[in-house]
């Protein structure tokens, strides 16, 4: 008998008909012999009919009430899929973020998982319930409840089979596992069967839009492997676990595109010590994750500062660093939507040099500039035009042969 | 400094505009220096939309999931409510039910209120906050999220108001106050001012509609003063409190017409001992909750019992009794909804004779067939056809001179 951990995204739960395809799928499961814990989104649309419902009282929500408001979306999935799986006779029990031991710290649409005490889920389990658990959600010491802010779900299904010791977690989504590129930009982009939690998370930092970085990087500490599926058919999907040396024969494992992120630049700094320092300080305490940096080389004792963030934290960005700016004694700070990143991944170009010199040319060949450059030790990203993303990722997928038969 | 419970139904809070209406009202009661704890329901509809979603799922949707289902509704106001009030300069913090420590029994879908610990209540008070509380919803001692049948928020807000002593609760709704009749059926209805508890209880129990029985009930048990009215102007409404002489000089305080009755009769039923008991404990255990009740006389040693019920439960209480029928070997068991309940409630009529007969005077006046009769000391009830209903309402409100001017 082994015990099971499945994720059901909001799409996959976007109305009635999905709640009972999805409780088919879980008494299957549960009827195989297993014991099922199911983690659950908010129904497609919920969350954000909630957020504009929040929007029409107050212009910028307060965020602990937000997750009160948010917390709701989930809560209805978990009912409603206890009682489709009653229905076709199966035993089932629904439970809140807080009710399955879910704690997290204080900050409220963004919070961690500090810990799962799943008592209350080992019960249910132990007296045959298939356990259905909100995502997305838990609650502090002090009883508030919080939201781990979007991708949350992900994250609760990993930190879930991490707490009971699962033997499988799948995550069920609309796509049937990760694929070279965005099937949708590269249709002849192919399905990769086993992925290391280091690339799946440069792809997922990337915008491969599957799943969030975080829950990768909590699956990876706590080495659970998991499956990303779809629960629209029954495909094997990809496999996300620790590396093995096997991986190491491709090189590259597949190209991202995100184009959903922004450039900041600060123009004409004092090229004078402790600048950087007190920009990117102002940046982290607003919570706002910066990915690719660079810094011009100074001319004339002044120097411009780029980075990018996530799109939607560009305005921020700049109503935060208006009063670096004035105080450093830097000219202006702007901010640029017209961005995207491309990248190839690959653990394998640890043992295969000259992956870089083969993108570059690549793009050239293209005749597309390159505005930033950014590497690690499994990645290379650019940061290009936005009009030039979708033709970039064709060229550089068909020079890395990461083409489908 | 005064502590006042407000008390807001789904009417009051339908959309986002009423919801910062009862903010506006909120903050006016702290900025005129009192301390507020709001009680609210779920949105009008939103009760109604999720039942709907459940029976999608479960055609009999079990009822611990319903719970944890319809808890959303008053959590999502709580939410905004909060916002709302934030939105204006308040500090306002939300609570679901469990977490105003609010515990009842298991009985889901119609739990009682076990007792209150409002802990988490009296801490945001003290530091200033106005403490917005889901009405309907609480936890049983193991966690399990229940709800308290409908009309729970009245309820909420009564036993809220017990638990930290309130000075004043309030309860606003749709109508601004209890009047002597429907004003709908009956436009010179006039509003009463002071009501007894034990007054309005039978006018509550009889379908005035403006509040549950046992709300009312818990008031009186706790002697919680409470005034019912409207969160649409700034009308006076009514008071609802413990019995005072002054009050007794009134003869009749109002006519109630319950159309929401359903009669239930058992024909050819053996006239032998036990048998009632074993009718009434059959429907109690069913835990449905029967009025008016009548046994024929006797005739060739069988007999016919009637009583009345709720008319969502009368197929309930015909299905219940069909093996009851069998056992004790009556002829059949059948229900009508087609009746009425007409009553006079008064705690006047102790101490001023002849009501009875004045009320059946009228009736017979007016060509309208009483079927079955039902007294108790503050209260007269008959049940005659639907059809004769507010025609009959009439002519006792005029009888009885409850007319406004």
């Amino acid at each position: 008998m082994a015990l099971i951990v499945q994720k059901y995204g909001g799409t996959s739960v976007g109305n009635p008909e999905r709640i009972k395809n999805v409780a088919q799928r879980v008494l299957a499961t549960q009827q195989a012999g297993n014991q099922v814990v199911v983690v659950v989104s908010a129904m497609s649309g919920v969350t954000d009919s909630l957020i504009k419902l929040a929007k029409e009282v107050h212009a910028e929500p307060p965020e602990r009430e937000m997750d009160v408001l948010l917390a709701t979306g989930e809560q209805t999935t978990i009912a409603l899929l206890a009682m489709a799986l009653q229905g076709l006779g199966a035993k089932a029990a629904s439970l809140t973020g807080a009710q399955a031991g879910i704690v997290t710290d204080g900050l409220h649409t963004k919070a961690k998982i500090a810990n799962i005490t799943p008592k209350r889920v080992h019960e249910l389990l132990d007296s045959g319930h298939a356990v259905i658990i909100a995502g997305f959600q838990g609650e502090t010491p002090e009883g508030h409840i919080t939201t781990l802010g979007r991708g949350g779900s992900d994250l609760s299904a990993i930190a879930i089979a991490a707490a009971v010791k699962a033997d499988v977690c799948q995550i069920y989504t609309d796509v049937d596992g990760v694929y070279t590129a965005d099937p949708r930009i590269i249709p002849d982009a192919k399905k990769i069967l086993e992925i290391s939690y280091d690339e799946m998370l440069e792809m997922a930092a990337l915008g491969s839009k599957v799943m969030q970085a975080r829950s990768v990087e909590f699956a990876k500490k706590f080495n659970v492997v998991f499956e990303v599926r779809s629960s629209f058919n029954n495909n094997p999907g990809t496999i996300v676990k620790a590396e093995t040396q096997k991986m190491e024969d491709v090189v590259i494992r597949g190209v991202a595109v995100d184009k959903k992120q922004a450039k900041v630049t600060i123009a004409g700094v004092p090229d004078k010590p402790g600048i950087a320092a007190k920009v990117f300080k102002t940046i982290a305490d607003a919570h706002i994750n910066i990915d690719v940096i660079v810094q011009n080389v100074s001319a004339n004792g002044t120097t411009d500062i780029s980075f990018t963030v996530g799109d939607t934290d560009a305005a921020k960005s700049v109503k935060v660093l208006q009063p670096v700016v004035k105080d450093i004694g830097a000219r202006e700070v702007t901010a640029t939507g017209e961005i995207a990143k491309l990248s190839v991944v690959g653990i394998g170009m640890r043992s295969h040099p000259g992956v870089a010199a083969k993108m570059f040319e690549t793009l050239a060949g293209n005749s597309i500039n390159i505005g930033m450059i950014s590497t690690s030790e499994i990645k290379i990203s650019v940061i290009i035009a936005l009009a030039d993303a979708e033709k970039a990722a064709r060229a550089i997928h068909d020079a890395f042969g990461l083409a489908g038969k």
